[in-house]
This record gives C-alpha cells, sequence and structure tokens, in this order.
C-alpha cells in the first residue's frame, strides 16, 4: 500500500516536473526545477501554473490514457502554459479557479486530439493546445464580470516587493539598468515571457538552464534571436516590440527547434535555421496585426505554423539521407543526437527511417531451416504475425500440432527490433490451449517500446512470465524482450509484431483489427 | 410506372422528414413531424427550409449520392438548416429563392466534403456545412441590394396575428408570462431557436417531441441547460444573454449528444456531459466574442467544436472498455442503446469495437477439414478474400477446376458478420465461367451492411439471385444474407469481404482496388 | 560539363516558363510567353515575379524535391503569383528583395505541405500557398517602414509612358474607351487582375493565348464571366464591383478549371460549371466581405474553396461513370481530353479510376502454367510484390534456387501498367547474389511513372541496366520499362510494384516499408 502511494507519487512528481521542461523539448530536471522556480516568482502565477498541471495529469489518468506520455508531460505542458496565462492575468479568485480547470481541460482535449491527428502526418502538436486555450479564455474574459485583472503582475514592482522585499526589487531594477539597450535586456525579457514572466531575472534563469542542458540550444538561442533583431533593425521596425510584443521567443524556440532538436545539430540544420528567420519575421510581424484585430496576441503561432510546415516538407522529401537530416530517435539533448548520429555505422541508410530489424534473432530462423535452402525468406520482409515453418513439410508444427510446444516459434526468444524505451508491458495473460482464443485480453502479453516521438513498435502474444523488461528501460536493437507464445487472441503460436503512430494500441485507425492477418 | 412513384413519393417523404428529425439524432417520425409544424409557424421560413431541403435532396438524386443516406436525411439537415435561417432573415422574393437554392448547395456539397475528410478519423460532421452556408450567406447580404429583410420575423406579433390571428398572439403571450423570469423561459426560447423560431411555444412543442422520443434526452436537455445557466451567474455574466444570444442550445445539444447518443447512457456519459459544462461555456463566450468582430452569430460552432474534440479524443484511448463507452450501433433512443449493451454477453469486448465477426457459417469451415487437426486458424483472422481449401490437397477444388461447381465454397452461405442495417443490394449481375472476369461490375452482386454511422461492412462476389435480404433490413449476427458465388471481377468463386468508412464503395480511398487480394 | 550546363539551363527555362502558364493548368509554352511579357508591363513587377520564381526553384533544387514537378512549375507558380503582388505592391529596394525572397520561400514550403496533405485526400492544391504568403506580407507591411509603396503602379498612366512610351499609353487609352460599359473591359481587366496587371491590353493579349491553347477554355471563360456578371446585376449588386475588387477572375477559373480541366469536357461539365456559378457568387461576396475586416482582399480563395469542395465531392461518389467524369490524365488541352476519353474502348470502367494493369505482360504467367489448369489467378489481383511460381511443385525457381536465374520470374519483361511519364529512373544497382539484400539501396533499380497529378506507379528491384526508359518519356499501356532482377532490399528474384501519391517514394505514408511484404 504504502509501496504504491510513493510509487504514484514518484509518477506524479515526474509528470509534473517534464511539464515544465518539455516547453523546451526536454525531460531535464534541472531546467525543470528552474522554470518552477520562475514560474512562481508572482505566488499566483506559480500556483495557477501548478493547478493546471495536476488537471491535465488527472483528466489523463481518469480517461485512462497512456502514464508513459502522462509522465513525459506531453499531456499537459500546453495546460501549464494556459494555467501560467490566467495566473498572470487574473487575479486570484475561486471563479477564477474554474476557468483553469476549464482551461486546463481545453488545453488537454486539444492535446489529445491534435497528437491524435497530427501523427497521422508524422507532425508534432507542439503548444497549438495552448493556443486555443488562451484565446478562448482571452476572448470570453471580458463576459466574466466576476473575474478581475491581476494587478500584481500589471504593478511588478509592487509584486516584486511582496515576493522578495527589497532585495528583489533591487535585482530586478539593476539586471534592467545593466543590460538596458544592449538588446540583451530584449533577449531575456523574451526568454522569460514564454512563462508568463516579463522581467530580466526570470530571463537569466532560464537561460542558464539551457546552457546546462545543452550548450547548442544556448548558442542557438542566441543565434536565432538576435538575427532576427537585426532583421526587425533593418526592414525598419521598431525592435522594442520585440520586447513590447514579446514575440521574441518564436526566433529562440524555432532556431533551438530546427537547429538542434528535430534535425540533427550540423551545418545544415543551423543554416536552416538562419534562412528561415525572415520567413518567421515575415509571419510574425503578419500574425501580430492579424490578431490585433481580435485585441489578441499571436503568442507562440508563428513558431508552431512555420514548424509544422518545414517539418511536414522535410519529412516528404524524396532522399532523406542527402541536406538536414530528421532526427529520429532523441536523447538527452542535441550533442548526444548528433553524436549517435554520427557512430552509425549505416549512417546513411538510418536516417531514411528508423532502421526498424525484424524481432527475433537471425539464427532462430536459420535455425529453422532444416534443408540447407535459403527458405526464410518471409522473414527478412516487414509483416504483422510471424511463425516458423518447417520448409519440407510446410508445416510450422511437429507432431500433431495439439500443444503450443509442437510449434516451432513456441518459447523462440523475440527482441527489440530497434534501439528505444519500453512504454508498456503486460506480462501476466495465461498462454493458450491450441485453437482457443481469449478474446477478452485481445493482444495477450505485450511489449511496447518507444522509437522515436511518434513510432511505437508493439510485440504481442507473448508467454506469459518470460518478459525481461520493465517500463522506462532503454533497449538496444537486437535485445532480449521476450519469448514468443500463445497468449491473447492467438489460437496456436506466432508472434504479431507492428509500427503504430502512438504508445496507445488502437490509436492509429479504426480498422486495425484488420491488420491482424497472417502473411504467411 | 405508378409504383414506381409510389415509390419515389416514399421516398421523398422519408427523406425528407428526417432532414428534420436527424438535427436531434434521430429517425422518430413524431419528432419529425413536430419540427415541421414548428417551422411554419412562419410560412416563409418553413417554406424556405422546405425548399432547401428539397434542393439537397435533388442534388443527392443527380449526382447519384448514397440513397441510404439521403433518406436518412444526412445529406439534406444541413441545407434544411440554412434554408431556416435565410427565411427568417431575408423578405421572401425570388432572388432569395436563388439564394436558398444556393445556400442549400453549399450546405449539401459541404455535408459530402466533410463527411469525407471526417469518416477519415471516425468523427460525425454535425452542422459544420450549416455553418459554412450560412455564414458565407450573412457576409455577402449587405451587398444584395434587391434582397430585403424579412420584416414579419423581425416584428414577430404583427406575424403571430397575421398566421394564427388573436388567438396565437394570445398564447404567445401568455407563455411569455407564465414563464417569466423563470429560466424556463430562456430553455424554451434556446430550444426554439435550432430551428430559427425565437418564441415559447416552439420551444415547448420542441422538448415534448423530445420527451416522446425519449426520457433521457428530454432530462439531459433539462440538466445541460441548466447548469450552463448556472455557471453563467457564477461567473458573473448576464443569463440574459443565454436568451438574447440564443446559445443556449449548445448546452442542450452537447447534454443530449454526449449524454445519450455518441455514448452508451450510463452515470459516467451523463458525468462527462456535466465536466463538459464549464467547457462549453468558455468556448461558447469565447466564440461569440470572435464572430462578433464580423457581425455575426457563432451559431452551433461551440458545440461542433468540444464534441468533434471529445469524441475523437473517446475515440483514440488505449482501453475503450474503461470510462464512458463509445455507442457503436446506434438504435432508436438511448434507452435502447443502453439496453442493448448491457444484454450483451461479451459486453466488455464488444464495446472495444465493433465485434465484427467472419461472414460464414462456423461449420462451413470445419467441414472442410478432412484431416482431424487445428488447421483453419486462416478463418479466424479478418481478411479481404475467402476461398475454401482442401487441407490435404491444398486445392481451392476439386476436379479439374474448370468449373464454379468443382470449388468447395461455391453456393456457400454467406452471413452478416454483424447486427446492422442492409443498404445497399445487387442481385442480378451474371456468374462467370471459371476465369472470366466481368470488370464492368467490378463487385458483382454485392450487399452492404451499415453498423454504425461510419463502419460498414461489405460482402461481393456473390451467386446471382441468392440474395435473401432487402434495403432497410436489419440483420443480426449470424443471419443468412446470400451464397458466395462467381460474379463481377472475380476469375474463380471467392468471397470478398471488407470493412469501410461510408456507404459509398471506393469511398474510403482511392487505392481501394489494392486491396483486393487474397491473404491465403 | 558543358553538356551538363545545357542540361541545367534547359531545365531551368522549363521550369520558369511552366511556373507561368501552369496558372491556367497547362504546360503551353506559347501561353507562357505572352504571360510573362503581359507581367513586364511594369518592370519591377515583372522581375519581382521572376526572382520569386527562381527562389523556389533554387530551394527544391536545394532541398531535392522532385525534378519533375519542379519542371512542370507546381513548385513555383505559387512563389510567381506572390512575387508579382509584392512587385505591383511595393517599390524596388534591396529590403523588398528580401521580402520577395521570404515571401517566395512561404509560398514554397506551402506548396510542399498542401502538396502533400492533400494528396492524401486527392485534391490540387491550386493557388492556396500563394494566399498565405500575400496575406502574412500584405498584413505585415505596415510594419516595414523602410519599405515604401510602388507609385509606379498606383498611377499607370505614368508608368505606361515608361514603359512604352506615348504609344503605350494611346494603347491603354484606346482600349479603355472601346471596350468602355460593354462588360468586356470588366472582363479584361478581371484576366489581367490574376497576373496582377490590371488593364485592358493584359487582359486582351492573356485571352488571345487562351484561344492559342484551347478554344474550349476561351468559350468557358467568357461564359464564366458573364453569366456570373448577370447574376451580379440581378442580386442587385454593383457589376462595377467586379472590376474595382478584381474578383472577376475567379469566375473565370472556376469554368476553365471545372467545365475542361478536372472534367472530361461534356455537356454535363459545362452544366455544373455553370451551377456552381451562384454557390461560387455568394462565397465571393461573402469572402470579400470577411477580408475587409482585415483590409485584405480575398484574391482566389472562393475558387480555392469551390474547386476543393467540389473535386473531392464528385471523387467519393459511389459510380464514377455516371454523371460529370473526373479527367484522370491530362493531356496538353480539354478537346484532347475530351478525345482520348471518348476513344476508349472500355470507356466506362476506364472512368471509375485510372485503369492499372498489371505491370508484366499476359502471356508471360500462362508461360509459367505447366499444368493446363486456371492457375495463375494471382496475377489478376492488384498486389505489391510478383513472383512466378510452377504450380506443380508449388516452387518459384527451378533446381536448387541458389542462383538468380532459378527464378522464373527473373529477367522476364516488365512492362508500364497504364499510359503515363516516366519521372525517375535508377538503373545502376548491383543485383544481388540470392539471400543477400542491400538496405542501403533498398528499392534498387526502379521507375516510377506518373498516370495523373496525384498517381504513381513504382517498379523496382529491376535488372541492373535492363530499365530502356529516361525521365520525360511518356510510355503507354503494356510498354516495355525493364527486367525483373534483385536489386535492392531484395533477397531473391520478385517485383515489387506500388501505387502511390507523390512522386518521392516514402512520401506517402509513414509506414511504408510494412507494405513491402509479399502476398503469396
Amino acid at each position: 500500500m504504502k509501496d504504491k502511494l510513493l510509487k504514484k507519487s514518484k509518477f506524479l512528481l515526474e509528470a509534473t516536473l517534464t511539464s515544465y521542461s518539455q516547453i523546451f523539448f526536454t525531460e531535464n530536471k534541472i531546467l525543470a526545477s528552474i522554470l518552477i522556480v520562475v514560474s512562481f516568482i508572482e505566488w499566483w502565477t506559480g500556483l495557477s501554473g501548478l493547478i493546471a498541471v495536476l488537471t491535465a495529469i488527472a483528466l489523463a489518468q481518469l480517461f485512462d490514457y497512456s502514464e508513459i506520455t502522462t509522465e513525459k508531460g506531453l499531456y499537459s505542458f500546453n495546460a501549464l502554459l494556459v494555467g501560467l496565462g490566467i495566473g498572470t492575468y487574473f487575479a486570484p479568485g475561486l471563479e477564477v479557479l474554474l476557468l483553469i480547470v476549464a482551461g486546463a481541460a481545453i488545453a488537454f482535449f486539444s492535446a489529445v486530439f491534435f497528437m491524435g491527428i497530427f501523427a497521422k502526418y508524422g507532425i508534432p502538436f507542439l503548444s497549438i493546445p495552448f493556443l486555443v486555450g488562451m484565446w478562448l479564455l482571452l476572448l470570453a474574459f471580458p463576459s466574466f464580470t466576476n473575474v478581475a485583472l491581476n494587478m500584481e503582475t500589471l504593478y511588478p514592482s509592487n509584486m516584486y516587493f511582496k515576493m522578495g522585499g527589497d532585495v528583489l526589487v533591487s535585482v530586478m531594477e539593476g539586471l534592467s539598468s545593466f543590460f538596458e539597450d544592449t538588446g540583451f535586456d530584449t533577449y531575456f525579457l523574451s526568454l522569460g515571457a514564454i512563462f508568463f514572466q516579463f522581467n530580466i531575472l526570470s530571463g537569466v534563469l532560464i537561460s542558464l538552464g539551457l546552457l546546462i542542458h545543452s550548450r547548442v540550444n544556448f548558442l542557438l538561442s542566441l543565434v536565432g534571436f538576435f538575427v532576427a533583431y537585426g532583421m526587425y533593425s533593418y526592414l525598419g521596425m521598431y525592435t522594442g516590440s520585440l520586447n513590447y510584443t514579446y514575440y521574441g521567443f518564436n526566433f529562440i524556440l524555432s532556431a533551438i527547434a530546427i537547429g538542434g532538436y528535430f534535425l540533427i545539430p550540423s551545418r545544415q540544420s543551423f543554416l536552416l535555421s538562419l534562412l528561415l528567420i525572415p520567413v518567421l519575421v515575415v509571419t510574425t510581424i503578419g500574425s501580430d496585426r492579424l490578431f490585433m484585430y481580435f485585441e489578441l496576441s499571436a503568442y507562440s503561432l508563428p513558431f508552431n505554423v512555420i514548424m509544422i510546415g518545414v517539418l511536414y516538407a522535410l519529412k516528404i522529401r524524396y532522399d532523406q539521407t542527402k541536406g538536414p537530416i530528421l532526427t529520429l530517435v532523441h536523447l538527452k539533448n542535441p550533442e548526444t543526437n548528433a553524436y549517435l548520429f554520427d557512430s552509425q555505422p549505416a549512417k546513411k541508410y538510418a536516417a531514411f527511417t528508423v532502421p526498424i530489424r525484424l524481432p527475433f534473432m537471425g539464427k532462430w530462423t536459420v535455425n529453422q531451416a532444416h534443408n540447407g535452402k535459403y527458405t526464410h525468406k518471409d522473414f527478412f520482409r516487414f509483416a504483422w504475425d510471424f511463425i516458423i515453418k518447417d520448409e519440407a513439410s510446410s508445416k510450422e508444427f511437429s507432431g500433431e500440432g495439439l500443444l503450443v510446444t509442437d510449434y516451432y516459434c513456441y518459447d523462440k526468444p523475440v527482441v527489440a527490433p530497434a534501439l528505444g524505451t519500453v512504454v508498456n508491458v503486460l506480462n501476466t495473460v495465461e498462454d493458450n490451449e491450441i485453437g482457443a482464443t481469449n478474446t477478452l485480453q485481445n493482444w495477450g502479453n505485450t511489449v511496447v517500446l518507444q522509437h522515436e516521438n511518434y513510432l511505437f513498435s508493439k510485440l504481442s502474444h507473448l508467454k506469459k512470465g518470460s518478459i525481461d523488461v520493465n517500463i522506462g528501460d532503454v533497449v538496444v536493437e537486437g535485445q532480449y524482450i521476450g519469448k514468443c507464445g500463445n497468449s491473447g487472441r492467438s489460437p496456436y503460436p506466432h508472434l504479431h509484431f507492428q509500427l503504430q503512430g502512438t504508445s496507445k494500441i488502437g490509436g492509429a485507425t479504426l480498422f486495425w483489427p484488420l491488420s491482424e492477418y497472417l502473411v504467411d
């Protein structure tokens, strides 16, 4: 009992922390902690954010969405942003609590919705759910006559005094005058604005967190920002507007996303992140003007639009081994992504798509080939279900085939088809007798691995108790996972293997039951 | 001839009636009749609606869209709403007739378009086609200097006098004063507003129709409305705005849709419909403000957006047997949906997806197994084409295989794979000789069954004249449909079986011909 | 070297010319030349357009997008429109050069994005990328204080004098007074407005180009325009607004697109193009009003929306052989499309979809059938991989199967499955020994054919050096392409055959590796 509570608390802590760090595309705990501290510079803003995060996590649990995805903060980081926004704009009050919960629910359901739809195109949903929730709330705000503006954040000096006394006030003023007119004031304000913290201290702390997490990202944030800053001047735009409108973070996030996250860091990825700046400048200024008509801010819309457009365009290129290479497996930071990519033996091919091998050992099939010919060509293909056949007899079992042990594939090791993280394990379903099927536990003992954001593989009908990996384990290609069994909807031993776009089985397509056939 | 005319008239009457009732997710005739009467409280509004319905039905016939879908009113209920809107806003005139036809055409083509696109995601298109048509017409209106506003609906008292004399005027006034300040005035006005009838009498009649059709729906309409009403007060919004802006029906329709139609009525579905109300409140107020910039009403947009988002999010959950259960087969009302669900033997599994069994009798395959082993595992899988093989010889025919009667599967009964309604029958295509194919009548004798809104199964290449079901028949799982034959693009007897998202063969994917292969 | 340069120049010239003519759905060189001349009536507008075209072509080359698609101008005609728009609105200057490049990049990436997404639904992306780019730039413009309005195009008389002296001025004035109040002035202005040339001369020249390219298109442009013109009068709209707002071209382009391009020219296609005019009128007036709120023009939005909606609705009809028939293979003009369609032997079936036959000779399979029975039914189905089996032995090879030459299908001719254009050839991959696979050159020697805008077929694993077609060749159904081989990811000789939505392999779906299995 106490153990379960501990586990639950750990899960909750993890999911909460990553909700903060995911905004910078990472699960880094140090960065997450800095971001939490920053969000609490004004207590109500910080609290609103936290309540929104917990609401989204609770909804994910209530409706039984993937725990792994929840733990990564992917369902809740948009709710966090909505919560921070509400806390910044609206004064504390019970009515506002209702709005935070409603806003978090909008962000949560939007996240699930867009994750599902966009996964079909292999594109990320980024902060679109935040935009949907925030815009709706701000449009609705004038009608909520029982809800007041947050005066603390409107008059920050008072707020700094309340939160940190004279010390905080003088730190804030000191930083302001130190960076005045250097462009860095705008850089730090833009960085803080991601968390609705319109002060230089927040920006300094966040940039410190960025630096700790990845020097590449830190550098990209500087370059992205200052090139855009220069272009604003060149086209005769008031650079102070970056400060005033807080659009600067669009350039920072885009530079990090293109330069180091969605692409393998390289000269080409850096070049592309530079090339996109004029495009982003036009998009930012244009969106800003459009949203002014509605007395709204475009927030991160320019970043979202350009990322989605460019990533999809890159994804459908014929030859993905030329030019900028899309990152397929995201490791802890850009540096490690680049290292992994450079050290891969079959670098060029690997880049084309995650190289998914078949989920069993090469020798496994050869062992079954009794007659010395090259026969098991079937197993060089990707397919859905696998069995082992004796070539001479064309049978897949010896003897009468009435026992699971008669089947050649039964009890044979199943291995990881690619580098990935275990995101789901079921190991307790009884194996069936031959001819019987267990439709209540359709997939039987199953392991789901995540290979990249939107690429998962699923290995099903494994032998009860044979699985030797746990959720969260990183497994390398060819690593032992479990043994071929006869559990679930399986009338005779076979291995079901499929790739899918989400960690949720059945999420990919309405017609998935149709794909469950044997190629043989 | 007379017979044909009678049949056509019946079809037209059916399609017209359901265009009215579909707005409340049903084909109930009593409700439909009440709604028609309500729409004619002002003759021109009623007539405009009827003309729009007939235009949409005519277009569906002209372009040869599914008669079944037409008869269910699914192509025309959006046109009806556009027609009612035009009649309410614009005074009678020939020019307005042109606008009604144009508006109905926009609603019709939008319905076909969104039905097709949304079917890929398994989500309903609801009243989005109405919104597209209505907004365009209202935006364009100021330029039509030959088109005048409808003064009758602007000054309803005069109109009531014209339509029903002193009696109608006093009924209207009596109802108004009776329900004044009870909240029920707003409830009834909101209900009437669905049909552009901004009076309490219409609301009373419609709520009566709702009650006759389903007590569950009636209750949900009340709860949905009054919880939202309370929340408006709590947040300090003017509840009269629900009256003035006629947004109240968004809460009514959402409560019915979530509480009793798209989900199996249960404590969980009711709870979810309550939980969504704050989300819907924010969305409604926000959309209203957005559309005010364009001097437009958001109409049913909030309802549409929330339904689509939440239904899709529920659809892609990993485990669909927990929490609220999606309704897969819609029977006549929520009560019967709940009854069917509760009485199902394999309730939990069934809920996961419509349990599609194979479309032939179990004994059929076992009969072919001569050698006593467990061999016919092929038939436990879902697949596209089916034949019968003799296990010993691995052949699918006896003798030379030159005659259709040589084939083991020929003339064997084909049965319904699940509870459904027959939506298409073709029974007149000659069976081919072996080796010949009939590419002009590709699918041969075929039966299409509808299992739920967006799930259809198709059984093809049946034997000429063997089909024993008619369009409109409800068939239960395992019921005799016809016999395996060799008609259409079939060089030898086999059964083609597929699931699809629309009643229109070929509608699902451009590449459907590719799916026509044998798994064997 | 010189040879390569010549080839590159020819490619660039071709891609540039087609960027102009594609706006009228053709690659006609005469029309293209006229359009270029027209665009240079004001030098800076013409130059801006050209720079945008070259930017888009450069980006397509840089990111390695399909050369064929580039050569057809499909990646660059939207950039051209953006370039012409910028040149018309903004005065020459270095800052504007930056905007042209940014605008062309937005149009280019949008084109790639929408081409990819829309291909999944079989619908064209038309000029949506132009709209995205133009609107963003115009929204952003007021912030660019270093960018001035183009005074030349604002005061055209001065500009005509500068460009062509007194002669041009008097031609312009003469044309104006000649066509005054005839409706033709508005027709020609609308035609010129497609290229941002708001003068009658441009319209006259373009209509001349249309006439040379296709009399059907010329006629459709007149009928489409003048019926809409009449409807404007009827509804009491100021017909001069077609002149002032330059929306007339929406009616012209729609008439050409529906009447003669996307549909086979016929009485039904003409009728539909007429029926859509009221719908288009409402859409045009409505969109115009909507965009006025943002001080923008809706440009070609009405045309885009109606085309996409109607084409998709037509595409998902059950029976595509009734009513208007969609054009599947676009030949040089509507006249030839109609001729080809009328002369097809199996006209009705052919219309249902591009009739893709199997990519080998009919006799090929029969030759392998040793035992006189009807056995090779497998080859009557569309499928992914093909081999040849000996029916008696059920083997696909003679002898030991250790040599490629043992395999029955090896070295057999592979033919074009349908009329199409060769868009990709790879002929230099070594054939593998049996059992070995070449994962670095996955698809081996491959030919990709384009059958219509969004329908391509791919033939893979061919024999090295056997391919006898070149990129750009038009091949007819059954024409020799190459020979079955064992190159790429092929452990034994077989033919991989698939249909796809783009010329880019891997573009169609994330999961394409899964489709690579043998049906056998």
